[in-house]
């Protein structure tokens, strides 16, 4: 539970520096994060209330998610409203109790409907947009969410290994994508949000979806899989061949492979976002695919898919210890075929190391 | 097209008498529902703009998705904004064009930020809950509509029979849960949300988690299916018995059925929701079952699996003709086993009619 306390600290702290009183959470992820414990708050609200001053945190829940919150949540305060009881009232009386009544740092996803239950308060409460402070504090991750995320690599990779496996001429990429999935969630991979197999010149659209189209004697076959280990996302993606590849598909692979070693050989403490996606983008426009690069190189991974930093043009973010993200270059010929290799990697003291282990050596099946 | 039109106009109307002035609609279902095209809109803003009066509804989009939403989109009015550029200008510059600076309708999850927005547009502008409109106009199905959630059903059907095909002791939930998915998939389902296999005890929870126990001898299992065609959706649930059934298993299985087909036989236009409910729970309470009866009769159905109307004790919703929900009553002894039976139906002009055709008779495999 002392991880919850020091989140929490850090995030008073922060908050006193941005000039806000206290923080009402309602996003799942969010809250898991602070309180370890969360609730899909859906038309029901549930939240969790931060004073940046020295007041306790509090959860707040409908009655029936009290008994789970107390088994699971880290906060020991714990208020809960029956079904037919106002959730507003209790949200005016922790908020007159703990004199909360000035300026709310909320997420800027917070429903219209629990904001105005906020405002309903107090007139004196003013609301401000608080997402990238939690999202700062979220994108340094521990070692113990590190040792998360790599086991969340580890089945991934063994999930994209069985999906190599049963890759032949005549099998549908929906039937690659079962094996994937299964396999992913038999090694307790708690969900698998996508696994997209694109082959032929789908794997030239980085935003196909998996179809039931048949693998073909020359096909190339772009595997990329998400999936989500005890709260915690991988994402990686491979490119492999079938029956050959040509002195093109070749040279666009080692492209490929020779950006995204160059982006992440480019990651290190106080080195920019952008300055490791112009490492992998350097090489691939030296090689003349530059307009052939259609997205950014990578996006930092987490509790969400896609959360800060991302490693994208622009991007001034300074990298620290303990960022994770993608690092995934990739090439789109249109029509005929793309090619797109992703690993995850942290930040460490002094370098980028990868959180997956996959081979990466051009496979022709 | 004719279809989003009726909608829009629906909507208007309703609008009107409701005393607001225009609209904003941000989420993916009810963007999908008036203007047949949606954005999953996260930090980036979509949305669209209905006013009550002639103007003509506006889909606003990034310019990322402008093509798409060309292509796709039922609006013919189409503004996007680039990269570089802030969403509030082009929303300011409609509601001006339009002079909507009055009251607007939005879904109750309208996120913080993009309630902002519309805020700044005009001080004289105030914004309402407008929710209960929306899910009021979708909670009618068109037949159209209601021909795709029989597919969906259909679709699900053909997934549960392939599940209990791959029964037998040994196999694992999950086996038989990636026997299901994989089957509504193959024939054409875009996704299943949820694919619930709860055998032995586990049967007994009515929100268990699909594990990796093996089904054993005299087991009971019980699969809750929902996938998604077309944007619609079907959720079915089955038990079934493994090996033998006892005499109390049969007592119950046949409760649950008779509650399921009273409530069924309950539904016509201008009943009361609860009146539903009443008819299941009433046989279950007869047999002395009613304390292990834990959950609502059933729930809307649609482009959401859990909309309007809920079949719920105190819901005094009138049943329309076009309204679809779920039936599923359930047993639950805690450490024992459960049964429910879940089917889909739809309110026609005199009865409630089945979108599902799947066997209820008791199953021993």
């Amino acid at each position: 539970m002392a991880i919850y306390t020091k989140r929490v600290e850090k995030l008073k702290k922060i908050g006193r520096n941005a000039g806000m009183s206290a923080f009402l959470i309602n996003s799942e992820k969010n809250m898991r994060y602070f309180a370890g414990f969360s609730v899909l708050s859906l038309e029901r609200f549930a939240g969790i209330i931060i004073s940046v001053e020295n007041q306790t945190p509090v959860l707040v829940v409908s009655r029936l998610e009290a008994e789970k919150a107390k088994e699971y949540s880290a906060f020991k305060e714990i208020r809960s409203y029956g079904d037919s009881e106002n959730p507003t009232i209790l949200l005016k009386k922790i908020i007159k109790e703990q004199k909360l009544e000035k300026v709310f740092g909320v997420e800027w996803n917070l429903p219209f409907k629990f904001y105005r239950m906020l405002i309903e308060c107090s007139p004196k409460i003013r609301v401000k947009d608080a997402s990238n402070l939690f999202s700062r504090l979220r994108s340094i991750k521990s070692a113990e969410e590190l040792e998360k995320m790599k086991s969340a690599a580890s089945i991934v990779a063994d999930g994209i290994e069985v999906g190599i496996e049963s890759i032949q001429p005549g099998v549908s990429e929906l039937s690659i994508s079962f094996e994937i999935e299964k396999t992913i969630k038999q090694s307790g991979g708690e969900s698998v949000p996508f696994c997209l197999i694109l082959s032929g010149s789908n794997s030239a659209l980085p935003h196909g979806e998996t179809s039931k189209r048949k693998i073909d004697k020359k096909d190339v076959v772009l595997m990329d899989v998400g999936a989500v280990y005890e709260g915690y996302y991988a994402d990686l993606t491979r490119t492999v061949f079938v029956g050959e590849a040509t002195k093109i598909q070749r040279e666009i692979y080692e492209t490929v492979l020779r950006a995204q070693e160059a982006a992440i050989k480019a990651v290190k403490p106080s080195v920019e976002a952008e300055k490791v996606d112009r490492a992998a983008r350097k090489i691939i426009e030296d090689s003349g695919y530059g307009r052939y690069f259609t997205h950014r190189t990578g996006h930092g991974l987490g509790l969400d898919v896609h959360e800060e930093p991302y490693i994208a043009p622009g991007n001034k973010t300074v990298l620290r210890r303990g960022m994770a993200f993608t690092i995934e270059p990739g090439i789109y010929l249109p029509g005929k075929f793309g090619v797109r290799i992703e690993d995850d990697i942290a930040v460490s003291k002094d370098q980028g190391k990868l959180l997956s282990n996959l081979c990466k050596e051009i496979l022709i099946i």
